[in-house]
Parts: C-alpha cells; structure tokens; sequence
C-alpha cells in the first residue's frame, strides 16, 4: 500500500472540522477535532500551536471570504463600504464562529495585513490617526452584529395575545420582507455619512 | 422538618442555572440544567415551556437589566441614545448570551412590551412606521455587536514579526486605552445623527 493522497491530518483539515464543530455546536474542543478525524488528540496538537492556533486558523479561513480587492477602490469611501459588505457576507456564511472570533485577539498574520490595508485605506484619505481605529471597531460591530443578525428567523418577533402590541404589530407589517437587510442598509448608510463627516471635519469625534 | 424556604425547581432558579452555563460555556441543555439542581430532566420540563421557554426566561432576565425610565425620556433622541447605552450594559454582563438571544425568535411578553415602546417613542416623534423596525434593527446590531466586542481583550491586535504592519501599529498605538467604548461612541453618534436626519426627511431612507 502507497502512502494516503490525503494526510489524515494537516491544518486544512483541523481547520474545516473545528468549523463545522462550531457551525453545529458554536464551539470546538481539540479533542472533539481528534474524534471526528479519527486521530489521537496529541496528533492534532502536532500540526497547530494549540487551541489558540486552531482560533486563528479558523479567522484566517473566514477571514478568506472577504474579497481583498474592495480595499483597492476608489475612491476611500466606496472601497470601505465594499469592504463593509463583503466582511458581513463572509462572517454570516458562519455565524455561530462570530462570538469566538470577536473575543479572541488577532494574530494571524494575512487577517493583520487586511487591517493594515484598512488602515492604510483610511490613513491615505486623511483621516486623523487617532480616530482611525475606533472608526474601524465600529464598523466592525455594525457589520458583525448584522452578520449574527442574518441567522435569525425572518420573523424575529412573535406577537402574543397576553400583552397588546399594536403599534409593534404595524411597525413589523409594514416593514416587509428582508427586514436583516434593510437594517444593515441603514446602519451602513449612518456610518458612511458620519465617515464623510468625521473627513472633512464637519463633526466631533466623540467619545 | 419543615418544607424548604427555597423549592428545588422554580422558574428563577431554572433561569440563573441556565444563565450560568450559557457564561460558562456559550451554550445549555436542559439535562445539565437538571444535574445542576440535582433533579430529572424531566421535572425540569414540568416548569418551563420546553427550552424555547427556558431561553425566553433568559431574554426577560437579561433585559430587566435595561432601565425601562430610558424610553420615558424627551426629546425623543434623548431617550432612544440612553435606552441604546442601557441595552448595551445589559447584554455586556452576559455576552455568551447574545448569539443566542440574536437568533431565536423573540416571545417573552415584557420584552415584547419594550419594543412596543420603543416603537411608540419613534412613532410619537414622527418617523414613518416602515422605517422603524430598519431603524430598531440597525442599532440592536451596533448596540449587540458593540456589546460582544466589551467581552474582547483590550490588547485586541497581537502584531507579529512574521509581517510588517507599521500604520496599524501607529493606529493602534494612538487610540489609547477604552478602544472599545470609544468605538461605541462613534457608531452612536453616526446612528443618532442618521436618525435626526431621516426624521427630519434630509436623506434617503437607504436599502
């Protein structure tokens, strides 16, 4: 018998299953990862630094979901908001990875160089350095909160006959369909504007 | 011996118990909720409506700690900008919560009340009532996605030799300490200033 065209284990593989274990579970055990590859849990420790490496390799692969030409744009603001759009389709292609992600710090070194390209991005347009990263962060929570978002039912909110909620009841009617998408639209909209604002020094950074 | 002062199983406990193991570990089952109390899971269904009723116990725990007098205030901006800051502290005390209260559909009826007011207050103040649910939706994700990022480390960004990020370095070293509340601040005032707008008819309402 050759040798396996496919390693039972490589980081590829660790990657792809730590993510359907979160996609199911919303979480990941490295000894869960052994199970599923029917492999002894030190083997898996071998091929990555880690629980932690495993976190950073599962960014990484989400992270590859957001088209990088988008920072190549002009000018700055259409390439943020293509950005924008294409950081929520990536992460709500795996919602239940979102929470980990966003608390766990960032050391993968292509997901580094994307926000290095966002700085810079920013930098190049004149922004004040200062207020560069919060004005990202909270982009960030925009776009990831959404992305969460786009993994509710379409109907979120179920009315009940013990409290009266008229006005909740119009308020939800009218909205129609794709009511995920008309949020992020408006949230994405509020953010440009105040981008454009914050530039040209037409508001106060705040905070 | 007397009866016990404090039943085994009640709602309340149920809910601290289940709240505990989302803190934990982002999730629950209602067996481990059941071995916690050292009862049958079976008893534990005997309360609660199934685990859909345990998670609307959640949303009515982890929303009373939103001050219901935010909704009460004037002008209208004054009020929806302090129910924004409450409902963020409220979900940043239980932030394993959120994915989970994100995606299940809403049907606790004191929670359904809360945005029954809220809808009133835009109302009231004369936004058009298909816009509002957009507009409620936009700032949940801000407010959520915000409240997710608290639970983050403050050192966020660990840079690495492996590859050269000098202007996030720069950016990262400007913003100082509180990255998080700051970002906060600046995705706040860039809804608020959006909300004054559209009510006041000056933009597209976008999507």
């Amino acid at each position: 018998m050759g040798r396996p065209r496919t390693p039972l284990l490589d980081r590829e593989r660790i990657t792809t299953t730590a993510l359907q274990l979160i996609d199911e579970s919303g979480d990941f055990s490295v000894p869960q990862i052994a199970r599923r590859l029917g492999a002894q849990t030190g083997s898996v420790y071998h091929h990555v630094d880690g629980r932690d490496g495993i976190v950073e390799l599962l960014r990484e692969h989400v992270t590859s979901g957001i088209d990088p030409a988008t920072l190549d744009l002009t000018p700055w603001d259409t390439a943020v908001e293509a950005w924008a759009r294409s950081y929520r389709a990536a992460f709500a292609a795996h919602p239940r990875a979102i929470p980990l992600l966003m608390t766990s710090p960032v050391r993968a070194p292509r997901v580094l160089e994307q926000y290095e390209r966002a700085v810079n991005v920013l930098l190049a347009a004149g922004f004040d350095c200062a207020g560069i990263m919060p004005l990202i962060i909270a982009l960030e929570n925009l776009v990831l909160g959404s992305a969460l978002d786009l993994a509710a039912p379409e109907t979120m909110w179920e009315l009940t006959d013990q409290v009266p909620t008229p006005r909740l009841a119009e308020a939800l009617a009218a909205v129609g369909e794709g009511r995920a998408d008309r949020a992020f639209e408006v949230g994405l909209t509020a953010f440009m504007n105040h981008a454009r604002a914050l530039r040209e020094k037409r508001v106060d950074v705040g905070g």
